[in-house]
Formats: structure tokens, C-alpha cells, sequence
């Protein structure tokens, strides 16, 4: 099949891209440094790809993801690295055959329902910065002490620099991220255990405190990330469209809100300027020349992350042959 | 079930909001004066209480609704109100037993397309000042020529005044609609046929001149509806999650941009304050108090079509009881 005869929109991932992606990271990270983050992506497809390149470990957004990779025989060592007060999700990740499975906790609740339902190993979850989930620093070791006094085991911390990821200058991002990590190590000190779990993308190579980074993005690098200082990522994700009008002023293709995500802007156009996104349509100009109906358009995802989650499928390109085509099976919570 | 029993995030219709929307519809456009939209709620569990309320025709955006819907037995008279020049879907709607298609049609390409596929009635989609779709009304009647040319029914015109729908102000939408209809009446002068089928929730009242409209948002009425000036509709959409970080500054509650459309800006928080949304979650400020992690909160949707889309069940309430959970079984192309 060729690229250009698949029904649209089309989500598509490059994979020579990918692949160039994948090598750069397990070369930079090898093994375990790298906790590959599954939301990125939600295909056990690509997962097993990255397990091919040696990193047996993976980090997990929501409950659904934990269960579909031990279903699909990666559950070596998974990390819900979020916190979940669900007695009936937390309980059918405890049950899961042949996986070991680690959930995160920062509060006296989210340790009594872990262990409630049966959980058996926890991290301590420190924020580190950014106004989201984690601990205070000062708090992780009553935390610690708090889940093996519930029978768990206390595998380490994690913490997560969001808010240094996206910025610009690479040596700012050093700075802040060691800034981070100070507050992460206070707080393992407290707590004890193998296991320091942080990062991103975009601090993959910047963040040598963590003796484990859980980035992502870097499987299909999207329009923010590639454009960072110093990230050696190359953009892999597409979604096509075909142009179904077109008049002299305007032209409109079918990939729209429910086929892109929009929380980081509208995603560019390939050699065109977008104009607006509706439920189904990208409107757009293009002072190149007239498309013609039936043209196929290239976007850009702006966030690959809940891109991919509109999406069933996720078809794999070499060039324009259509070499394979994955179920984007991690969806949902 | 009770409602804050339900697994998070968990998008809700509430039962009264949803038949007042249903019945004060019912009431303004009787039978066939509304083909509703089921692009807005993507269930064939809702299609089949509009169908109750005596609408037996509908609007589709996709060729998987039009598909999904005369599957379901809902396939009296569907119009993909939208271009496609994808030869396989518009056969597979060709080819639906027992459902009567028509498809939108606004170029030689797309009536070539259609009747290559074996779709045999159209509507000439017009463009009546909205920078999408939609021939040039003086070129409708050409279009129509040629679609009837190639063996189809012609059953009249559609147009769609989406950049007057979301306009505050009411005096404004009727001025901005009888001027977008005069060129729907131009063009279906020239096409003939019985169908005249425009309008959306915004000007369901208002546009007089088409002889049926597409409104879909109404069933569930989200945020910006319901601001709008002389709207009586409702908002009945929630998704509810879970609090699963409390601190003295901040909270943080776990339905994030993978659940909610952020096409229209961040969407509110009952009782808190919307910081930021991120993959999985929302992170909010809480004047009112600090809330206790378990506790659960609502998020008013923005959008009611995009964040409807990410869900792949909507359950629906009648108080804090759980009275049904309807699969939202049309998403996808």
C-alpha cells in the first residue's frame, strides 16, 4: 500500500525517523537508564520495538496502560508513574500474571489505596517543582515509612521536571533541572531504595542525577521538541489528509479537531498556512499555488501525545510503501 | 451505581438536562425541520431518542456515522453533510441495505467521486460565508447538472453558516443568517430538489429560510451554547474525575487533555480555578478550600463534539444515579 492511498486522515509515523530516534536515545541511555513513557505512544507495537533496543523497563500514564503492556508480554517491570485512588484499577494491576508492576504514591490515601488493593512495591512521588502531583521533599520519608508499614516495598522516588522540559535554552534547562534533582536526592535520602526516576524528553541528556529518565516523546519528536536546542530528535508523526475543496482564496482538507490535538496551538501544514481547524476540516491558504481536490496534505501533530490518542490505528511508512500498521491498543483509562 | 462510583475520568450526560434539550427542540422543530447532527455526540443510543422525539432523518460528518447509524437500524434518511473522495467509504454507504444515503457533494471531483462509488442522491453543498466547504452559489446549478448528468437524484442544497452559530449577540446571528440563506436561495433556485438544509444550535430559531437544520451541539449544550443570547438549552455534559493531589497551594484531579477538547480554551472547573491541563491531568486552585484527595470535582466540557470523540462510553445520570451507559460507538472515519 502506498502512503497516499490510505484512508484519511491518516495517522503515520516515519520509520526511518523512528528508528533514528530509537537508536540515538538506547545509545545515549542504555538498558535501564531508559524508562521508555508509554503515553507517548500507546502501541505495544512500539513498545516492543523499544524493548528490542534494550530498555526492558516502562513508565505508564493510566491504569489501561499497565494492563495492556503486561497483556502484551512487556510487564518485565512497569511504572504507573501517576497516582490512582481506583480500588477496582489498582486491584487488576496487582492481579496481573507474570508482570511486576510499580505504582507511584505521594500522600497518606493514595499509599492506603495502593496497598489496599494489593499493590506491592511503590515509589515515592516528589515534586520537584512543577505544580502537579508529588510530595513535599521533607514529606517523602514519613510517606516511605507510611507504605512499609502497609507491607510494600519502597523501591525509591521519582519526580518529574515538567516545567524545565519545553525550555528553549539548553542552559537553562541545566540549571533548573539540577535545581530539581537537588530536591529529588533530599528526598531520597529519606526514602531509601534503588530506583531515582525522572525526566523527559528534554532533559534526556541533562539530567544525570536520575539513575533512570522517563521520556517518550522522543519516539516521533514533536514540532516543540525537535525545535529545542541540543535534542537530536527528528519529527516521525504525520497525519495526512486529502484536500476535499478547494477555490481560489481557500482550500479545506479532512483532518481536523478529533484527528489533532490543539492544546499547543494549531499544527502546522506542509507547505501551506493553516487557517483554522473545525470538528472534521483544516481550512487553509496556499500562496504556493491552487491544490487540487484529491491532493494529499501533510500535518504536523504540534503534541504527539494526544494526537496519537485520537487515533485507532497507526500506519508505518518507508518512504511511501506502507511497511506495517499498528493498533494504538493503549487508549482509555 | 452511583455517580461518583464511576471510574475516572467519566464523561456524564445528565437524563433532565438531555430531555429538556431533546423536547425543546422537539417542540421548536418538529419532525424532519430537524435533521439533528450526530457528529455532536457520535451515540446511537442518543440518535435513537431523537428518533423517539420524531426525527427520523439525520446529519453525519463521517462516513463511519452514516455507516454506524444504518447499521443500528437509524438509516431512514442520512446525509454526510461533508465531501468524500474516498471510493471505499462511499461504497460501503453505497451498499448499506435498508438506509437511504445522500452525500454532499460542492465540485466535479466530488460528484465524480460519489457517482463512481454508486451513491445515488446528493445534496449541492453552497457555501454561504464561512471559508470551508461548499461550491460558489452561481456555480450550484452547473454542479447539479452534472451530478444528474451522472445518473443521481439531486434532492436540493445545503449550507452551513458556521461562522454565524457561536456570534453573541441574537440580533447580529439574524441579520449575519438571513444573509448567508439569501445565498443558499440563489443557489437552490438553480439546483432544485425539495431539500433546503442548513443552520446549527446557534440559529435553530432563526434560520426560517432553510427547510430543515443540522443542529447537533443542543442535546447537550456546552459551554459556549449556553452563553449564547436566547439559547434555551442546557448544559447536560460533565466529566467527572478524581482528586488524586491535595496540598495547601494547589490540587489535582485526573482528567487532563486526553479526556477534554481544548479547542475552545481551557474548560472551567465547578467550585475551583483552572490552572493548567496536562496529558492526564488538571491542575486547579481552590479559594473555596483545599479539597481532599478522593473527592471527586466536575469539568464542564468546552466543546461538546471533540471531548464527546476521546470517550468510548458516556454514562447518564438522573440525580447521583447511574441509569444507563450508552457506547460511543461512531468515532473515527
Amino acid at each position: 500500500v502506498n502512503i497516499h492511498d490510505l484512508p484519511t486522515p491518516a495517522l503515520v509515523a516515519d520509520a526511518d525517523a523512528l528508528e533514528h530516534n530509537l537508536a540515538t536515545m538506547a545509545a545515549a541511555l542504555p538498558g535501564p537508564r531508559l524508562r521508555p513513557h508509554v503515553k507517548a505512544h500507546k502501541c505495544t507495537s512500539l513498545a516492543r520495538l523499544q524493548l528490542e533496543r534494550g530498555h526492558t523497563n516502562f513508565t505508564c500514564a493510566t491504569p489501561r496502560e499497565v494492563i495492556g503492556m503486561a497483556r502484551a508480554g512487556l510487564g518485565e517491570d512497569l511504572l504507573l508513574a501517576n497516582q490512582s485512588l481506583d480500588a477496582d484499577r489498582l486491584a487488576a494491576m496487582a492481579a496481573l500474571d507474570g508482570a511486576r508492576v510499580t505504582v507511584a504514591v505521594d500522600s497518606d490515601a493514595t499509599v492506603v489505596a495502593a496497598a489496599g488493593a494489593g499493590i506491592r512495591e511503590v515509589l515515592v512521588d516528589v515534586n520537584v517543582g512543577m505544580p502537579r502531583c508529588g510530595c513535599d521533599p521533607d514529606d517523602a520519608g514519613r510517606i516511605a515509612d507510611l507504605a512499609r508499614q502497609r507491607g510494600m516495598e519502597v523501591r525509591g522516588v521519582m519526580g518529574y521536571e515538567g516545567h524545565v522540559v519545553g525550555v528553549e535554552s539548553h542552559e537553562a534547562r541545566v540549571a533548573m533541572t539540577e535545581d530539581c534533582m537537588q530536591r529529588l536526592l533530599v528526598a531520597h535520602d529519606k526514602v531509601g531504595g534503588d530506583v531515582v526516576s525522572a525526566g523527559g524528553t528534554g532533559t534526556y541528556a541533562i539530567n544525570t542525577w536520575a539513575n533512570e529518565i522517563q521520556a517518550g516523546s522522543y519516539v516521533l519528536g514533536d514540532t516543540k521538541y525537535v525545535a529545542l536546542e541540543g535534542l537530536p530528535f527528528v519529527e516521525g508523526l504525520s497525519v495526512w489528509a486529502t484536500v476535499i475543496h478547494a477555490n481560489d482564496d481557500w482550500a479545506v482538507a479532512d483532518a481536523g479537531l478529533k484527528a489533532l490535538a490543539m492544546d499547543h496551538d494549531n499544527p502546522p501544514l506542509d507547505g501551506h498556512e493553516v487557517w483554522f481547524y473545525s470538528d472534521e476540516h483544516v481550512t487553509f491558504g496556499s500562496p504556493g499555488g491552487r491544490p487540487a481536490v484529491g491532493d494529499r496534505v501533510r500535518v504536523r501533530p504540534a503534541h504527539i501525545d494526544p494526537t496519537i490518542a485520537k487515533h485507532d490505528v497507526m500506519h508505518v511508512v518507508r518512504g511511501e510503501e506502507v511497511i506495517d500498521t499498528w493498533e494504538v491498543d493503549l487508549r482509555g483509562w
